[in-house]
């Protein structure tokens, strides 16, 4: 085991895989103000958007709105989701200056999902890469089901680190693993990246942990401990989990950021400035925060 | 860092710790539902009730009738809270197998809580120790506010560990160190147990963690890796944070066994019943479980 990083970038998706899934249509201006106040908080990499058809993601159809809309100062990196080459283009045009692809590592969820294999839809990223190449735009890309799969259950870990390793192999400079119906444990955790990391470097990996069996900081802790040092997270636990109603989705990033704060580990993220993100999102939703830290510290102020 | 346990023993503490600040007095006949149920789930150590004042904890008034209405198959062992020789005196005529004992940690805690220093507290309980010790009754102690105070703030871990010396040497056989407001992390909670555990044997610590912040389960992996093999929760997460209105209070049980299960570690408790066990005393408490696994498994179920 190797000592805990001194530093750990987080990964704000809220924007994105927090907000893709609210029924709801939210106006762009309050996504821009939600981004707005994430920046204010310290945090230097936010996924903005996602570059895919309307048709399947409505909250994602002004995608072209937000990214004109972005303050942009020095040091942050906006990233936008792209299913394919026509999304990066237009991704690109808009002022992308990052971009992510994904692929699951589950065959079930793979075919159910984007109704292809997963070696077929590593395949089908091959175009989008190399446009990133040449315009020198660094891809990350998400592995998806690294921890279980709602289809087939198990996911070996042999399998995660194949297809992570591929897509490292294709260009993308970080892999996120994710536990997308957050089945995992530490102990599944501590396996499954000590597979990927057997292939790829650990500098190369993220973990993206749902909280959805409430497991996913003592997973953040596990996967520390092994030298991951980048971490997605998302603000009030935006998003909720798409395959277990009313269950938690992505871990709060208040949460992750308690954890860090507590190991004394630096992120440039400061807990009441995001709260105050978060409170401000969780009233235009309209919806409780999904963040204990959030909860807590709130308790604690109507009390004094 | 030593191997994790292969065995950790759960400490139930829902039927009393979890119960007592409900303000709806519950019928003893639920109270005894509720602990048969946990028993049939393979729980073998379960706080029943407490011997306190009435006065001060009107819950807890039933601990008689509930000390005389519980079934004793071999091998299980309940324990009661006892505050003073009186409710230890009490607890014994009503068949108690095992007493706690408590004290803080906290000088500011102790001083609001129980009205005199910590030093006094526990001189307070030297004739329950001895009196336990003439009648061969194992006694357990909790030292609270082990990782912060809602008083003071900060605990050292110095004084945790000779508040929890203390405790051994006067006779506790176990002691279960607490996270009362639930503010530790990891990077505390290794600091205060590796303190304590160079004063008292690892193997009389237990761990106490409450989940208001959502740490509850990365601190459990965290004294796990340093040896610690006994852990309190409570089922359904019941009785909330009484320090902070509306935020979660005691990890819930069937969160804890989640991830033990994942490392493979041997509990004898069964996640099925447990949730069982949870879903009734939710039921009758007309309240939603504070278990993440309770509520994930329940999302999937309505789904399939």
């Amino acid at each position: 085991m190797s000592a805990l990083p001194r530093k750990v970038q987080i990964v704000e998706v809220g924007p994105r895989d927090g907000l893709q899934n609210e029924a709801k249509p939210l106006a762009t201006e309050i996504k821009l103000e939600l981004i707005r106040r994430l920046v204010a908080a310290g945090l230097k990499r936010i996924e903005a958007t996602a570059f895919v058809s309307p048709k399947w993601v409505p909250q994602m159809a002004d995608h072209e709105a937000v990214m004109h809309g972005l303050e942009r100062p020095a040091g942050l990196v906006y990233s936008v989701l792209t299913p394919n080459l026509k999304g990066f283009e237009a991704a690109l045009a808009a002022g992308a200056q990052e971009v992510a692809v994904f692929a699951a590592a589950s065959e079930a969820f793979s075919q159910k999902n984007i109704n292809c294999s997963i070696a077929e839809s590593l395949r089908r990223f091959e175009d989008v890469l190399q446009a990133a190449q040449r315009q020198k735009i660094p891809v990350r890309a998400y592995v998806s089901c690294a921890l279980g799969c709602p289809y087939q259950g198990e996911v070996s870990p042999q399998t995660v680190a194949v297809v992570a390793n591929t897509l490292v192999q294709m260009g993308c400079y970080e892999i996120s693993l994710g536990d997308t119906i957050g089945v995992g444990t530490v102990g599944s955790t501590r396996a499954m990246i000590e597979a990927v990391a057997a292939k790829v470097p650990v500098t190369k990996l993220a973990g993206h942990f749902h909280d959805t069996y409430g497991q996913a900081l003592a997973n953040v802790y596990a996967a520390l401990q092994l030298g991951v040092s980048v971490f997605d997270s998302s603000v009030a636990g935006l998003g909720g989990c798409p395959y277990a109603a009313g269950a938690s989705g992505n871990v709060a990033t208040e949460d992750l950021l308690y954890l860090l704060q507590g190991l004394g580990i630096e992120t440039g993220v400061d807990l009441q400035a995001l709260t105050q993100a978060g409170d401000f999102i969780c009233e235009a939703l309209q919806q409780p925060t999904r963040s204990r830290v959030a909860l807590a510290l709130a308790a604690n102020r109507s009390k004094s």
